[in-house]
């Protein structure tokens, strides 16, 4: 059958293990190539390949809840569930999500973005059954990754005393993004190698057996020691100690080996979890052999070569600022880098191998990467912790109370911040500035570019205090090294001076040449617009804020980021309380969710554009006449 | 020796284990009659005064470093720092704080008030440690109900592959602040009761010993077992399997034994973790007979009977606002409640023992409680998760991701939201505001007293989304039920009509009593002020908004939230958006750590006093003409 034909898993029912070899086949080739075009988390797909077929065989989605979490390797449940032709609009602009998607599908039962979420919702869905006294399998898919996240622990601990029956696919593939840290992650290595644990069980086996012909009282206590081995000598002894039964290893590639270990739950009342060994971009060489993580969410390539389409051109902002970084920490002993399970995407690698023991990779870990950095910093050390703007969220309040609230030296690296494009909803680094603002120790800054980024790590590393440097996903512009001013704190800079001007536009990061634009067009019009650079978003420059308020000059804020909370409601709010009746407006994103998209796209959206802007100056300069 | 001539812990030194046991006699006695006068948290220390006291005898503080988890159990070390002076003013305004703190001492190295941060913290203490090549030992001391939450177990499977020295104290006393939950609580208990455990130990290793007599193979094949023995069939064979040597159970209220298990972490150049069994309460009868959390911490009692002094009169808060839910979960079965570990402060043990099966107390978990309430509402449930504003920040990223985005229908029930008093800055629920208001399909309501509490507590129930209901710490009002407009989404309600105004006060929840003082106030002054209940904190009122920027009215926002990003900010951006000329002004928290006292006297310092809205209004008056 042809892929496109595929309306909904049930056919599946009858297909024999051989047919669904074929149907692995296809689906791989359709992915790879499908991918190659559009990108994708083609890795992490290509390792379910199996496992999701086996699933969707043995469950009855949608009256069973399949929980994917994270949800990028969901590719082959979306082809199963009749979504196989809007593949060639995966992660566009109003195309298909690369994550579960209630909206798209009522066989996407919970939707995602951030890992390590789906076996507290599982665990919400199992009960609510118990209550409802209704029938259906709640199947949260989790990788070894994600199981490392701190409310995925959380979540188990609460499942293993809760002995509500559950199945939870624990997808093992050694790596997340980058490969997998922690001691979880070191237990399930000892488990795929058998070394001491099925070693000791055939042994203590062997042992017992050769028992009985030493007479009825040894044979007694023999036969106490194997019950208690049976529950103690077990592979997956962390989870029995949790309360939950374990399963495996299991070969995820292997149909029969998958489901007869899902056979096995079928009459067990209680959660278990089965370990399923895959391999991530199993069946396609490049995505195969990939032992840092470049294969893990990727644009468009070539499918002989594998190498990736476009895209490069300059250095990459998160290569930069590691960079300059690294550098600083050549020269600095205090400085070491941490980073949540994102040394590749966080271009981390090259402090990683060269300062391998002033460097941390602590897994999907955030709030304990936030909070050792505190400790760090506590102990006369200065961390830098990259992390992207979306992930650090679930830091919040490690930030305020850890490292904000005893004021300590912890650099945050704020990668992604803004919006990000594909990866839509969940990913996109609009929240910080709202969130962050109100910690009274906090120092937040963003640079317009390279240039900038440079003047403002040197000020950062030196600085003493919680510090955050903002900066986009994408590449720095290349430019020259030109004259700036020195960075001063709270000190914000006037990058076009106006000695007539008509309005002020206040703005930071990226958004600034969208403003510059915006200025260009207007000198036609004769209204002559004065531009600053509002580099720290926090503290804010509130002598430049008193001038214009003096003046009574209109002021319009442009910010990619929720208004609310923003700074341009800070400045609105700062006017007002110093008796100032500016016209104040702001320009950033609405009071709604930004999906998916060209970043250029999104931007139009969310009206952060230099026509807006010209708009908006225009009715600004005729309200005030 | 008198308590107030300790200086410092160096006189324990060569103290023997009966001198400490005098001491700890006279350390119980002076806390019991300081805590009776003052309150604090007595139970959680009467449980540590052994386990204290040998830390104290064994390290060397502040070179060693103890790390406190949460920190309310950090009594008798303050005693042993040369604080007992200063008991007197515990927990008051400007008085001895109740946790650690960076600036009362070099003792206190870390600082919390939020549990499960210290392994975090003691990891990135050790190693910077080790980068600098310093010799000190680290160690934490975490309760067993502090060890479920999420970031203690992503500090587990850090510190277990990172290998470096640590000593971690696991203090288990079977219960945090209410009774512990949990997997790992009851492998505790397992451990705790010996029976499988060492009961299989002890007959293997009977087994072992008998087998010499049956010649050389089995020897060498029992000598095999054995050594796996070793490491697999030990207690705590979680933590072993976390990479973290494991020593214990130890009874912690004998010196001896703990100073024991101390010993045998001295060469080991790793992490280990000793599971220290205490007794909360131990040694004062009403405490140590608590079984709901009653002792956990309190105000002023009388020692004799146990009976605490004062602050009964009307019901709470969390009590009133607990009992609605529970009424309405009678009648809708689709109501169930959650709790993170707080089924006494939130006063939910009725909901527990009535309706236990729509009931979870999820232990020290608040990102697991947020998405497993968002799981039940996928699932058809109106999960109510009652939450302390300040550990909702724990849940920042699940509010935001797994019940905002997808618009489920979780019902928040925000405890101690605004200045809590004697807890000080760790616990104040001043934040919730800014980081709500910015999320889109967020609902937040507060009320000015309990009738309409239960408007909005019926309106919640019915409501469909993500819904937040604010309230204060403390009682209600008692009073009598009064005629109030019915609740609409987005409206706000005019408690004060003034048809000649001169200004308008908005405000919402308990500062609504202090706007009325300050217009009782004014009303001599012949300036009418109107006041608006702004019982919708998002959505805000639009319509009366633009009608009062039509009027051109000035404007006061009067609310107990951190002013960044809080509903004061928010109006006058709208204000400014919308071209109203009117002057806003907002009197709200500034932007610093309001630390403890009582909740009158933090007021005053934030400047939310009836006496400060007056003068501003009549600048305002005078300003506006």
């Amino acid at each position: 059958m042809k892929l496109e034909e595929i309306e909904n898993p049930s056919f599946l029912k009858d297909k024999s293990d051989e047919e669904l070899e074929q149907l692995a086949q296809q689906i791989r080739d359709f992915l790879i190539e499908s991918c190659a075009v559009t990108g994708g988390h083609i890795g992490a797909n290509l390792g379910v390949v199996e496992l999701t077929l086996s699933l969707h065989r043995f469950y009855n989605s949608p009256e069973d809840k399949l929980l994917f979490d994270v949800g990028h390797q969901a590719y082959i449940h979306k082809i199963l569930t009749g979504r196989t032709t809007d593949f060639k609009t995966l992660r566009q602009y109003k195309g298909l999500s690369g994550f579960p998607k209630m909206s798209e599908s009522e066989h996407d039962v919970w939707e995602a973005g951030h890992s390590s979420t789906s076996l507290s919702a599982a665990l919400g869905m199992a009960k609510a059954r118990d209550i409802r006294n209704e029938k259906y399998d709640v199947v949260p898919i989790i990788g070894d990754g994600a199981l490392t996240g701190g409310m995925a622990l959380e979540a188990l601990n609460h499942i293993g005393s809760e002995k509500t029956k559950m199945t939870i696919i624990l997808n093992d593939n050694e790596m997340s993004i980058a490969p997998n840290v922690g001691a979880i992650h070191n237990m399930f290595g000892r488990i795929r190698t058998n070394s001491s644990y099925n070693k000791f069980k055939y042994d203590a086996e062997e042992l017992l057996e050769r028992i009985p012909s030493f007479g009825p009282s040894l044979r007694d206590l023999a036969d106490k020691v194997k019950d208690s081995l049976k529950y103690l000598v077990v592979d997956g002894v962390f989870f029995e100690e949790l309360g939950i039964k374990y399963i495996g290893p299991v070969d995820g590639h292997n149909f029969k080996d998958i489901t007869k270990a899902l056979e096995s739950t079928k009459n067990y009342d209680g959660p278990a979890i089965i370990h399923v060994i895959t391999k991530k971009g199993k069946g396609y060489y490049h995505a195969e052999n990939d032992e840092v993580g470049t294969w893990h969410g990727l644009g468009p390539y070539k499918i002989e070569t594998g190498e990736t389409i476009g895209g490069s051109g300059t250095q990459s902002w998160s290569e930069f600022v590691s960079n300059s970084v690294f550098d600083h920490a050549l020269e600095d002993e205090r400085i070491v880098a941490l980073t949540p399970a994102m040394p590749v995407g966080s271009k981390l690698t090259k402090f990683q191998n060269e300062l391998p023991e002033r460097f941390f990779d602590v897994g999907i870990a955030e709030q304990h990467a936030v909070t050792m950095s505190a400790g760090l910093a506590a102990s006369g050390m200065k961390p830098y912790l990259a992390i992207y703007s979306t992930f650090l969220q679930r830091g919040y309040d490690q930030v305020l109370h850890d490292v904000d609230r005893p004021n300590l030296n912890v650099f945050f690296g704020i990668d992604r911040s803004g919006l990000v494009g594909a990866d839509g909803e969940t990913h996109h680094g609009i929240f910080d500035v709202s969130f962050l603002l109100p910690l009274p120790n906090m120092t937040i800054m963003m640079p317009r570019d390279e240039v900038e980024a440079k003047l403002m790590i040197d000020y950062a590393v030196e600085y003493d205090g919680p510090i955050a440097l903002r900066y986009p996903r994408g590449n720095v512009k290349g430019i020259e090294v030109t004259e700036r001013q020195p960075i001063e704190k709270g000190k914000w800079e006037v990058v076009h001076k106006e000695d007539k001007k008509h309005v002020v536009i206040i703005s930071y990061g990226p958004t600034l040449d969208i403003a510059e634009e915006a200025k260009d067009m207007l000198s036609e019009t004769n209204i002559n617009v004065e531009i600053v650079n509002a580099r720290f978003i926090k503290p804010v420059d509130e002598e430049m804020l008193h001038e214009y308020g003096k003046e009574n000059v209109p002021m319009l804020i442009v910010e990619e980021v929720i208004e609310a909370g923003g700074l341009g409601q800070f400045i609105q709010g700062f006017m007002s309380q110093h008796d100032f009746t500016n016209d104040v407006k702001t320009i950033a994103i609405p009071d709604l969710y930004i999906e998916q998209g060209d970043v250029e796209q999104l931007l139009i959206e969310a009206g952060i554009t230099s026509e807006n802007i010209v708009n908006t100056i225009q009715k600004m300069v005729k309200h005030n006449g």
